[in-house]
């Protein structure tokens, strides 16, 4: 039987701490037919409509987002931790379990109208998609849809997303936390 | 005239700190133009030969490598800071300009014998190039090139890698630091 995105994923108990299932896409990635599969079906749903640029959420958001840019023949926008961008940036905060961290655009990476798909590899809370996706709106652009490998739907990002208006897509879910 | 993946990258003086001009290659991934020809460009030297897998280091070369890999139809294998992979490690600490830094790969991530391209923004000194290569080898496979966009070749990276017997690509180069 054809294996599907999910048949490629690794589950890693216990990391980044105790009581967590970490779903771990780098042996998805490693994988020739594995990446094209998911690149190719998170690419799927938005290869009819008109996307301006392609915006990729820190560190394995790059790794998907490169490729998705490329498919689509759109340029690419990193949107980083804190301190990392060398040009003027504007920042926006959100919550973690502990605590609080901030990612930032460059202040020019888009311009007003522009449209924009939201890549990251997975869908926990939804917090960082969308600080992400305020980022993207303070500059004017819309996004148009928001892209992940993974949705954890005990965890209520997808619910969280499409209160804002948002279309999303994941490409598998896991249960649980 | 046709404009060059130089002509895309942006420089900015003062980032990360005083004195430095910092090649800003946002500029180029943002416009489909320009990472369109950048992706192309990087893959060109590769496209008749053997490749099992692209590693690509964090973070910049995350966004390249996912798009390169995706392009030569195969598989791609972060090499991450220390303690960003979820499962078991290799490290391998390298200099940077005060201190050390450690980045590390999977230890199942490549098998003995797999031929690696290694993907990254820059070549400066090849200090963290050097690291990936040390880790991608340790694993037993092979590194058969390194791509760059940039190379800052008075801080004598290529030198480096090719004295290691590496062959090593950039895309353009910029004079003095």
């Amino acid at each position: 039987m054809q294996k599907t995105v999910k048949d490629y994923i690794r589950t890693i108990p216990g990391f980044p701490h105790e009581g967590i299932l970490f779903r771990d896409v780098t042996t998805l990635f490693a994988d020739p037919q594995g990446f094209r599969l998911c690149i190719d079906q998170l690419v799927a749903p938005h290869r009819a409509r008109r996307i301006d640029r392609v915006a990729g959420l820190e560190a394995r958001g790059f790794i998907l987002g490169g490729a998705v840019a490329y498919r689509l023949a759109t340029g690419f926008v990193p949107i980083r931790k804190k301190g990392k961008l060398p040009g003027r940036t504007i920042a926006q905060p959100y919550k973690l379990e502990y605590g609080e961290a901030v990612i930032e655009i460059h202040d020019d990476a888009l311009q007003p109208g522009e449209k924009v798909l939201l890549v990251d590899d997975l869908l926990a809370t939804g917090g960082t998609a969308e600080a992400g996706i305020r980022l993207i709106e303070r500059l004017g652009a819309e996004v148009v849809g928001c892209a992940f490998i993974v949705d954890l739907p005990d965890l209520g990002g997808r619910r969280r997303l499409e209160a804002m208006g948002l279309e999303v897509h994941a490409l598998c879910a896991f249960e649980g936390l």
